[in-house]
């Protein structure tokens, strides 16, 4: 979908620029260091923007020294009280994210948009299916066509006053009443759109729920920025954000590693070979694929396919290196020598 | 997609029938004890359909004695050697899947479908991005058009001696590739489809990719039967299976958990709450949402719609039931107080 673009800080979102990545500390806000601590990791982990809570005053406040110490964007997360969104503004915030569900109204949203129109910030307006506006609920109910009707009135109360640096979100818990809003939301309004599944759960279940409606929404051509969501450690959601979008070939952060499931044919120990390549690969910027494959039957065509590959079986291990046999060596030597390589050919 | 159905077993898969979880063992296939025991594993993990590498005679033979053992059909894969597969069936086997790409003709499919036919097995066509046929690898290389011919062509030798019991699968270790080939074949052939990314990699990556690939496929409406490739246990392929189902709210097999992430606003351990949550749930059948919130924003919203919920902060557990409080209860408390009412509603 072709978007407009906006800014928040130095990043230009929207439009035809790469989708961001993005997660949320889940430290105290209040407590800057920490939440500093967090945020430069969350940089390492490849966040592209952050987002903290700011549930009052004293993390509004926290938002100055906050800032001076990370290189992302930083974005402020309001409820209830449209106040601290424009404390946050004055402090230095390069977006906040306001849900029209329980801001107060109009009149609060027009507040807070010139206080970003004066300090040159971003708004995201953040609709959220446990959220929504008590006449939405009364008229509708929950569901995705509630969550787009939000969205809209929101959208059109900050183009009104000719704002137009916002983006927005429309999160619910259920994967196709998200798809829908989404869609629903696109086919009305350009803004450029922060993407996600609210509340998708632990860590296994999250990492396949945001992995189903984040690749369904970029399947589509929806989304400008995404935040996988789950209930354990923000780095994950980057690490988990990453892979999505290297899955759809959109951007990729390091090495893709292909590697074959187990089956009755495998004759090598598969599974920790490939978690052991995965690891040693782990901090490799290098867009390179490899593959790790213990069968004879795709093993060679797959390896040959990919930049650096090995396969192995009856005690033999072959590497390959862009579709070229490099070497055979005994199996139990496999990883060792493939390791070697990649280090002589600077990719670890 | 309006898929015709086709007989595996006592199952009939394609047309309105549920979409099946399949996985394969990576026992030696010989050993019908170990895969005997792997299979029934697998289904009490929630596995409707199993398939099994016969490289060889020896495993042909043991494939009696496994069908005799399971409940599920059983499907021998085969490669290279349409002998096996025409023994496989003679065995019992409910399906066999031959590749395309490594049987040698259109002579040896139609010996094997003569078998299938007389012994009311099913076939699967399999083909994949790293065995294609020569001849079209040289036309056009591996890409989805490739993919899509191979199948379409192989369909047609089947369909031409008026044999229908099969289904097709088109897989790629890319996503895009496998989406576009899948969505090519289905354009022109109303075969059951049998779904997966390829050699996806790692528990990690390969949930991630073929939670997307899989999902956007399930969200295109194609998709009889599914497969997670992991290099990993059998088992977890059979999980991300369900819970890419579930997601989609497709299938469920058991209470789904919605829990929000982490925020600098949550007070409570919420993540150890939602994976002890989990955990306590993992084993029970019932179709219940259950919502863990530490969270005041979308917290109460959230646990009133599931029909159980809990949300906690400042020392003080709420439980919910069906959109009514039913408890408040000392923090440290909620769990246990929580899988009391659980237990006594007969969930776990």
């Amino acid at each position: 979908m072709n978007t407009r673009e906006i800014k928040i800080g130095s990043l230009v979102l929207g439009g035809g620029n790469p989708v961001r990545v993005q997660s949320m500390t889940n430290t105290d806000t209040r407590d800057a260091e920490k939440t500093i601590e967090q945020i430069l990791s969350l940089e390492e982990a490849g966040c592209e923007i952050v987002r903290s809570a700011v549930p009052d005053e004293k993390a509004a406040e926290a938002v100055k020294k906050i800032k001076d110490a990370v290189h992302i964007p930083f974005v402020a997360d309001i409820h209830f009280d449209y106040r601290l969104a424009i404390k946050a503004i004055e402090a230095g915030a390069d977006c906040v994210r306001i849900n029209p569900g329980n801001l107060g109204g109009a009149e609060k949203t027009r507040l807070v948009a010139e206080a970003a129109k004066a300090y040159g910030a971003a708004i995201r307006v953040g609709v959220n299916a446990g959220s929504l506006e008590k006449r939405l609920l009364e008229e509708k109910g929950v569901c995705a066509e509630s969550l787009a009707r939000s969205a809209l009135i929101n959208a059109r109360i900050l183009e009104d006053m000719g704002f137009y640096n916002f983006k927005v979100s429309l999160k619910a818990s259920s994967v196709p009443m998200t798809v829908k809003a989404y869609g629903l939301f696109a086919e009305e309004n350009d803004s450029p759109l922060h993407i996600g599944v609210t509340e998708a759960g632990t860590n296994f279940a999250g990492t396949i729920k945001s992995s189903v409606g984040i690749g369904a929404l970029l399947a589509m051509g929806i989304g400008d920025t995404l935040r996988v969501s789950l209930t354990g450690d923000p780095a994950d959601e980057v690490r988990v954000g990453w892979q999505i979008l290297s899955s759809l070939e959109l951007r990729r952060r390091g090495p893709e590693i292909i590697s074959c499931p187990t089956c009755g044919r495998t004759e090598i120990d598969l599974i920790n070979l490939a978690e052991a390549v995965e690891k040693r690969l782990s901090r490799s910027k290098a867009l390179i694929s490899v593959a790790v494959m213990g069968c004879p039957v795709n093993g060679p065509g797959e390896a040959r396919e990919a930049d650096y590959g090995i396969a192995g079986g009856r005690g033999l291990g072959i590497i390959f290196r862009k579709g070229a046999i490099i070497k055979k060596v005994r199996e139990e030597n496999l990883l060792a020598e493939f390791m070697e390589i990649l280090e002589k050919d600077g990719i670890i």
